[in-house]
């Protein structure tokens, strides 16, 4: 159950966001801006992959669920490839440079000081850009932030893999500004 | 020496929105909501004191300072009072539900899940609303953010508690959404 009277038909961070209007308009505008506006070089599905991987990290179950069903439909459909990254990255069929920048991400979660000029010159053997890397660190750490919000308050988390599925479709192919859809708790609710 | 090339006169978190205006226009607006806008019941100096708080548990030495500092000039000048609440919350003359507030901003600073029920109860026993509980755990979960950005980047952290007092007083006075003063690197420069 919630900590506080989260009394709204939205799960995880939206319920949030209705209770409390006033810090969701720049929430909302921090991960659009960071995950799904064009990017110079990073894709929408990259970005995705780095706060899903944070949030698995970070054991948040609704963030890496809508995340990673978001990340799936920005690369295409491939559930699998998601699945992968959360497991290994370093297993996983993506750039090496996209895993020297998930090791960064990984750094940062655990806390800013354990990224290492080592890390960066890693990332950087493999082609990442300043922008890459200051974004990189920044999803990762704002995830640092999602994930303790969204928990810290213990928001109704669905156990519905097909609807975060649908919301993660609708993200993909909208951004982060559009209205959520309500969902039926009277069938989904679990806890 | 940051990680990446933050050529500008700004220390801290201001030399990254320099570097990235897109993500800084969201941030601020973010800190300016929580931190220093007009709260139902929070001063700004209580909400300051959250996140020098949290700040410190994270050892991030930019921000602790700076928002030390905002604190102690929102508080009118209490500088005493800002080391007491960063070195024992318990021990210092702050209110009861200050102090239940600040057990939970401590509790998401390790991590959202280790709010309990307990902590919420003890908090309302103190008082606390639902917006002061919902505000306390995104201002920890959000200085979870800022810290690792600051210091994931490695920015520069000038060591001169005078120029964090100054800066303090201007965002204390003027919020944060007007532009910051430049340092003369030559003079404050320490890394």
């Amino acid at each position: 159950m919630p900590h506080i009277n989260l009394s709204n038909e939205y799960p995880g961070i939206r319920s949030l966001f209705v209770f409390r209007p006033e810090t969701a308009a720049p929430l909302n505008a921090l991960v659009q801006t960071l995950l799904h506006d064009p990017h110079p070089t990073l894709s929408a599905g990259e970005r995705e992959l780095i706060a899903t991987y944070v949030s698995a990290l970070n054991t948040c179950k609704y963030c890496c669920t809508i995340h990673g069903a978001i990340a799936k439909h920005q690369l295409g459909g491939d559930g699998e490839l998601v699945k992968q990254v959360v497991a290994d990255p370093d297993a996983a069929p993506i750039s090496d440079k996209l895993k020297a920048l998930l090791k960064i991400a990984a750094k940062v979660q655990k806390g800013g000081k354990n990224v290492t000029p080592e890390d960066i010159e890693a990332a950087r053997n493999q082609g990442a850009t300043d922008i890459e890397i200051h974004d990189t660190v920044l999803i990762a750490a704002a995830f640092c932030m999602f994930n303790r919000y969204v928990d810290g308050l213990a928001t109704w988390q669905p156990d519905n893999d097909e609807l975060y599925d649908k919301m993660g479709e609708q993200r993909a192919r909208e951004g982060y500004l559009t209205a959520p859809f309500k969902v039926d708790r009277t069938e989904e609710m679990v806890d």
